[in-house]
């Protein structure tokens, strides 16, 4: 059975009042919603009602390390529509600087070419400076070539390759 | 003035005793100077001594934040051959799965093709496995064309582009 979370949005106007704020736990099932509304993700994930028990333990974990910031985007206070996670990383590379990764970006399909993506990434980005990040890095599935453009176009450089390896 | 860590190392042998522990504060200069002993790190560190107290400072900041583990292999229990940097990262995606990212891998010239490098990253991905990973990922700089096949021997499979955004 899909979420109620799943039905389908309405097609974003220019002047739909927008909020960026951190995710409460209330928000998992829609933030799932989006989630697996994605070529990719169609596989990854599991948007029944109720959802999998793994999605809430996933969000307390990530509440209760350190570092980690889940920002949506809110329309009309009452849909959310976008998601983003942020995780600043210390390190000692680079004089000691710390990083943020940017993992788990979606904008609802409804709700895309509007510049939502870009407020949400631009709100990762004014975090990892105020937590004194020197970098903000993310890696894109090489098929995404849509996204690819899209951080182009915000400055960042496709400078490395992105490797991964499954755990059983 | 150079800093006593960066003297030359004599070549690996076979037969080394090698450890591979969690590093100490007392092992920073001596990350520091493998970081720096790198066509990329070169331009980026400051191998002194005394060391900027930025080093210092952010081997506090990795040891207070959850999910982080510094890894030095040890040789004779004396010189610090090689370093890694596990972060564990809880997310929503793929059914609330955490992601291992490493960063930061380096093996001292002198200890080179001994396979190290494949038991520092084979002890990440024990890490993460215990930490209950799903994943492994990491990012490697387009022009080391020699790490990209030592990844893709170890099964990591390049899927993804790796961005990266300076900040001012």
């Amino acid at each position: 059975m899909k979420g109620a979370s799943r039905r389908a949005l309405v097609p974003m106007q220019r002047d739909d009042a927008i909020t960026l704020r951190p995710a409460r736990r209330e928000d998992v099932p829609a933030i799932v919603a989006l989630l697996a509304d994605d070529p990719l993700g169609r596989e990854r994930e599991t948007d029944s009602d109720p959802l999998p028990a793994a999605y809430g333990r996933a969000f307390d974990d990530i509440a209760a390390q350190g570092g980690n910031f889940l920002i949506v985007a809110e329309r009309g206070g009452a849909e959310i529509v976008g998601c983003l996670q942020l995780t600043v990383i210390p390190g000692l590379s680079r004089h000691g600087m710390r990083r943020g990764l940017i993992e788990a970006v979606r904008v609802a399909a409804a709700c895309r070419g509007l510049g939502l993506g870009e407020r949400l990434v631009g709100r990762a980005i004014e975090i990892a400076r105020a937590e004194g990040c020197g970098l903000v890095q993310l890696t894109s599935d090489q098929s995404r070539a849509d996204a690819h453009r899209f951080y182009e176009r915000l400055g960042f450089v496709a400078s490395h390759l992105g490797f991964k390896l499954a755990l059983d």
